[in-house]
């Protein structure tokens, strides 16, 4: 294929009228990117958007079609879909395999690609410790397919335990692991458990609920770390009520598909094990030579700017920059308002200004542990049970992009809790071509 | 796996009280298997459901699955909520090997599995009817995962269609091929244009419209074979009106991914090849030992009864059986009424008496090219155009299996009917661990 690179690697280019526009390359179309993007739309500036996907993904709720509550199209929408009318922006589908930092370039799965500014909000990817066998034998909730082959699995494993007569296998199968105990891990224990509870148990007469198990396995001795400790309380007595076993100071070490190893107990016989217990930053920052905190993220100035590139900015995941002490958390609202000041710093350097300092307002914390059942801290204020329950359905509601998915997604959520139904029970084949 | 096969091998069973009923086994869950399966509902059987899939498949909409309109799970219902409330019906989620037709045995992934009558709805599978390059390098649209295949393949080809300068190579990625011209094969071309032409040249500004082609290749001299000559001759005015280029006595000798080779005509530089110019009865009833009609169906009784073996009933587009002297067509209508007919057969001959004979009653035939566009043929009556589409539209609703999914479809086609959209613009990652 013979690609016009030659447009996207000068500057000057026939496509958009505005020639002698700076270019302002944002990668990745996550909440950082998308915020970024649209804090241009009215500027002189030519956006160039790349993403190795053609939509932005509503993360937060990735773990509802892991768990057959919703349907992988409901979080996920067209990236030329959200930016249709911004006449200054231009989408390319690509992966990102590397940055010229000293030369302005992107490199891309479709050849160069020149930028002015460029703003990375790369994101982050799942972190397995160099537990390898994990990383094999271990499911992981970032992407679409992810959670489709959760869902896939978790169906498959009560079919083939219907068919079981070997006691100890078929309680293998019946058992789901999920390690790690923050939000993600939280969200997807509970909404296994009140799968196999609430609706599982009725499409199988004869399951014995008894051999069916969901355990959290956390290396710390509390749950939800990023929370208050007594709303980490509330949320251990709800997992408790919805039968979600938690194994605090258990940290795991190996996992081969039949049983979870773990580092100072004996293993534990299980077919499932979803890990959600860490992520750092996406791995093409390990490639640019930047200097990297925890995580891999890179260290940004006050400012995003990368150090000895002021044209580079990082947002979100890949960007670490603490607030006080303490870094700034891997979530969406710390890589939105990012997202805003770095694309407005772009705009001050474009007009000669200086860039001025990011400053994290925080808007709380939110996770829900299945019906009725939520913990929440807004501005210092902290709820659980059915009121943060509502905050956390009215706040994902409101952040989900497009007007159809907010309407699917709340039918299916009608559905489920009404009817005590997961429409999406399908088992898909994947295809072998 | 230790697999209680004993259980489903021998003819007493623990599972189910009614352990002296015979054992009706059923397999597949399209709209002949479900059709049977229902129909001896409160008979005193106990009634084996099996299929490789754990749902049953809307297969009309499949064409608006691969052309980005609705969503796989609005058109896949999960066979066991469709039976939650039938006692005597057990699922299995097993893959049918082969079939003991002398020890009344059924062989699965499974395990072996007995029955004492047996009803096979298999279905049919995509005939390329030995072309082996269209096979390896084109798509079929059978079930979810082909239907994905096509919209992730071709939203691709725009996406890649936008970065290149080549303008052969570029006319080839937004040309597509659709070989075939029966229900399928024009609804999906239909389809197809109008994604193009109303959705996708919002997505590409810079799309230069008549460098995207939809073609019909059919071999016959005129286009939908089960149709009258002047409703065919509608189809193929609005056809032309909605830019699909229909090639008559066109046959297609093969494609290597970039050309379609023809067999007395130029080639065709296309990325894209949809083959819908065939089918056959799933493969599986080729290791029966039973004779086989026309696409390799089983030529059975007028009672539905397989040739010696008047345990064994086969149903649908696995079984060959004359109206007049003209074979019943390969359709839902024909799969569901000898589905019904083979079942309450059963039931006579469990109750000692004869076995009635199959006849069909045609309801007609539809088919839909697109917005306001459909041919319809009920009782004797031709509808064309506006009238015909809606009722398209009531006929699928009315069929689509579960309130939610019809919810869901309707809210998705008020959407790209008013807003000219296709929601599921999706180019959806493959799972490749």
């Amino acid at each position: 294929m013979k690609v016009n690179s030659e447009e996207y690697t000068k500057k000057p280019s026939r496509r958009q009228e505005a020639v002698n526009f700076p270019v302002v390359a944002i990668v990745g179309a996550g909440f950082g990117g998308l915020n970024a993007a649209r804090t241009l739309k009215d500027s002189p500036v030519r956006v160039r958007l790349i993403d190795r996907r053609n939509y932005h993904l509503f993360q937060p709720l990735l773990y509802q079609v892991a768990t057959a509550g919703i349907s992988p199209d409901e979080i996920a929408y067209p990236v030329r879909a959200i930016f249709r009318k911004q006449a200054n922006l231009e989408f390319l589908l690509a992966d990102v395999t590397g940055v010229e930092l000293d030369k302005n370039l992107l490199l891309t799965s479709f050849g160069p690609v020149h930028y002015d500014y460029l703003i990375l909000a790369v994101g982050s990817e799942t972190n397995y410790f160099g537990l390898d066998t994990v990383a094999a034998n271990g499911f992981d909730l970032k992407d679409l397919d992810d959670a489709e082959a959760i869902r896939n699995h978790v169906l498959f494993m009560f079919e083939r335990a219907n068919l079981e007569v070997d006691v100890p296998t078929r309680r293998a199968m019946r058992t789901f692991v999920v390690v790690g105990s923050g939000p993600t891990g939280v969200e997807c224990a509970g909404a296994l458990s009140e799968l196999i509870r609430l609706v599982l148990i009725k499409d199988f007469p004869g399951l014995k609920i008894d051999e069916a198990r969901v355990l959290i396995l956390e290396r710390l001795d509390r749950i939800l770390p990023g929370f208050p400790e007594d709303l980490a309380r509330a949320a251990m007595a709800t997992l408790a009520e919805k039968h979600v076993e938690v194994h605090l100071g258990t940290g795991v070490s190996g996992y081969d598909g039949r049983q979870v190893f773990l580092e100072s107990q004996p293993p534990i016989p299980a077919c499932t094990l979803i890990w959600a217990a860490g992520v750092r930053a996406e791995s093409l920052v390990d490639r640019l030579g930047l200097p990297q905190g925890r995580q891999g993220r890179v260290i940004v100035q006050p400012t995003l700017q990368a150090p000895g590139y002021p044209q580079v900015f990082v947002v979100g995941d890949a960007a670490y920059l603490e607030d006080g002490a303490v870094p700034l958390p891997m979530m969406a609202p710390v890589a939105i308002q990012q997202a805003k000041v770095a694309a407005r710093n772009v705009l001050h350097l474009i007009g000669g200004h200086p860039p001025v300092q990011f400053r994290f307002k925080d808007p709380g914390s939110l996770a829900t542990i299945g019906r009725n059942a939520a913990v929440a801290r807004i501005k210092g204020f902290k709820f659980h049970g059915f009121f943060a329950w509502l905050i956390w359905l009215g706040v994902h509601l409101f952040w989900l992009i497009g007007f159809r998915n907010r309407l699917l997604v709340l039918i299916n959520w009608a559905w489920d809790y009404l009817l005590y139904e997961r429409a999406v029970r399908l088992i898909t084949p994947e295809r072998r071509k």
